[in-house]
């Protein structure tokens, strides 16, 4: 397998975590977000969307979609499990995931930065927008989860909410969000302890930047 | 059932698609966007991110996310398939899904619209931006779509792919996209003569406004 990544997309790191959790090796090949290289035209003919991750399979399949592909890794190498087997605490884990994936991720990201810096906002203006979207985010997922015991998001093995969970609180960083969310943050302390999270960050990437 | 949403959310109206499809029965409860309403304290202490839609299964218990909400439908009610059974095909039409939740409507939604104003855009600028995002958007799932066969999006029976199709489209004619999409187009015309799609509409909702 290949995965098409990019050492900060956090998307791209959600699926380095699955494989790492999973025990998969992919080949890692990265484009530079910022080089705009995920729009080169042998890029596009793999992921239209000009998005990063796409993992490769080794029939030359194509997968997108960070959630999908966790998925599919899920149904085809079921253990150890990412989402649990009973529908309604599925459907938990998947609101906590598509909160982040939907409502927190593609609104803090580059593309709407880039818009509201085109209407005329400072760049300190951008980063206090997302840093308000990942706070707001936050706290209602902190609420979500208050009545789960931990020490992950959910129980006492590391799922899918903790793949989604930890690139996000990267993200929560690195735009100096108000750190208010002790569940959440305990689960993301405890899979900084797991060789399958702490590989998959960012500055352990062969392409990273300081 | 309650299904707490509101006629021009299309995030509700996936939800109303995929009940009526399962043939499944739901109280339906408006909650007026425009006027706050999902942000009153009832309604956040069901849904704590204040988004709509939210499912209260009869006993008592709260689902949130759209398409947590389906899949989760979909694994409890499995007659007819939303989702096809092969871990490969399901991983596509996750990925088609996920790039209309994640990648178009949450960047072309309110919430993000309201931002834009307030860094100074006019009303026209901000639904140039919306209409940029839904046409960047179906141009990449039209190319990923383009090797499938019809009807609808995939095959010859709706699915996911097309619950959340519709309503997305729904949206781009509301903010007046170029329609250049003759696979995507062509799919939502056939729904469009299913009764679990039209009655789904949101002008066909008690709380439609003109």
């Amino acid at each position: 397998m290949i995965l098409h990544g990019y050492f900060r997309s956090s998307a791209a790191w959600r699926v380095r975590i699955a494989l790492n959790l999973k025990g998969l090796e992919a080949e890692m090949r990265f484009h530079h977000l910022g080089k705009g290289e995920q729009f080169q035209p042998d890029y596009l003919a793999l992921n239209p969307q000009g998005l990063l991750p796409s993992l490769e399979l080794d029939d030359g399949t194509v997968l997108t979609q960070s959630l999908a592909i966790c998925e599919y890794l899920d149904e085809r190498h079921p253990d150890p499990p990412l989402l649990p087997a009973d529908p309604l605490a599925r459907a938990r884990v998947r609101a906590f995931v598509q909160a982040i994936a939907c409502d927190i991720h593609p609104v803090q990201n580059l593309r709407v930065l880039k818009a509201l810096k085109a209407a005329g906002q400072s760049e300190d203006e951008t980063r206090a927008w997302a840093r308000r979207v990942i706070e707001q985010g936050f706290d209602a997922l902190e609420a979500i989860i208050a009545g789960s015991a931990g020490p992950f998001v959910f129980g006492e093995r590391p799922g899918l909410a903790d793949v989604f969970l930890v690139p996000q609180m990267g993200n929560a960083r690195r735009f100096a969000a108000q750190m208010r969310w002790p569940r959440l943050e305990r689960a993301d302390a405890t899979c900084a302890t797991l060789p399958a999270f702490a590989d998959a960050r960012p500055d352990r990437q062969p392409d990273a930047e300081q």
